[in-house]
């Protein structure tokens, strides 16, 4: 009997699941599982939900923080560069996520995947499908339609819809990772999503 | 030349600090390193500086770190307990151990100690000297001379200078460990300091 895919919450607007969304699925392969990645929004679950700001806005964790993430991206080897932009939005980006998702799962993780290095390799703007005309183009997808799709509200409601799932999943940042009923928030616990999937219990290592 | 120790950032009141200083000895000796434990005061750190609530206090994440202190617990064979005391405060005891260390650095590492385990596996309030006669009595310290050092300005005024000095080292949380001016926050970073400490550099794994 195969077993269930590790859910694998990310937002392209998260510099952690970009590195995350690099490692995850050799990560559960190595276990023999699969990962269904799942949108979460943070700006909704760390500002709304939590009543934080914005993580890179606090002092000494910021700056960590992105210390951090330049450090991990060396050790995994995982191009990276910290961008400057302000005010951007991944809202659109994962709305084109989910329409995807629901066509090809395959296609949309491509897609998202194509997202991530665009803003965390180049550091340009993902806020709009305008912006996407080169990454949809290599990727076959018709930019027009899924212009199209991500204004509807079915669309809409399908992200919101999926953000309350993850809230309700116990998920409040990116990455998150649930295998099994057990949660892992950041790429710092990947560490112990390899002992989860390994023992999977808790004893003494 | 042996090489500088370890800042080891604790304070008694968090839970993973407990967690580390049963751990980030043995973590330094197998690197042939020794650690200094440094007291720093999330109360100052996490609410004064940045600005933000108790961590248990935030929805989905305090739910989530009280379950990922009991499971590091379980994975690490550290006896732990979460306690429901409220209103309490480490500030004295943690001056405690600052005029301990003055005297006696591996004596104000065993109080702290007692004081981790006093909270965090018996659930006993640890806020004031007088809850302090057991561990005191234990390790020989005496408790009159050390409640009356403790309300002396000169020591309060020397564990703000400790805690001013953690913050200019970039700490804002417990445990936070500095080795060779690199910084890692939290329990979960355990194994990127391993890493750090094997290699001195952030190359591909």
């Amino acid at each position: 009997m195969s077993r269930p895919p590790l859910d694998f919450y990310f937002d392209v607007f998260s510099p952690f699941a970009y590195l995350a969304a690099a490692r995850i699925d050799a990560l559960a392969a190595r276990h023999g599982r699969t990962t269904d990645w799942k949108p979460i929004l943070v700006g909704v679950t760390v500002m709304k939900v939590m009543g934080m700001k914005p993580l890179p806005d606090y002092p000494l964790k910021g700056p960590y923080l992105a210390h951090d993430a330049q450090r991990l991206a060396k050790l995994w080897g995982v191009p990276f560069r910290p961008h400057g932009l302000r005010g951007h939005s991944s809202v659109k980006a994962m709305r084109a996520y989910v329409w995807l998702k629901a066509r090809d799962p395959q296609l949309a993780k491509d897609f998202a995947m194509a997202m991530f290095r665009k803003l965390w390799t180049k550091g340009e703007d993902i806020s709009a499908p305008q912006e996407w005309a080169g990454e949809t183009q290599a990727l076959g997808i018709d930019l027009a339609a899924l212009t199209a799709a991500i204004e509807g509200e079915d669309v809409k409601q399908a992200l919101q819809a999926d953000v309350a799932h993850a809230i309700a999943a116990g998920a409040f940042g990116a990455p998150f990772v649930v295998a099994d009923g057990e949660p892992f928030f950041g790429c710092d616990h990947f560490w112990m999503l390899d002992v989860w999937l390994e023992k999977g219990a808790w004893t003494p290592d």
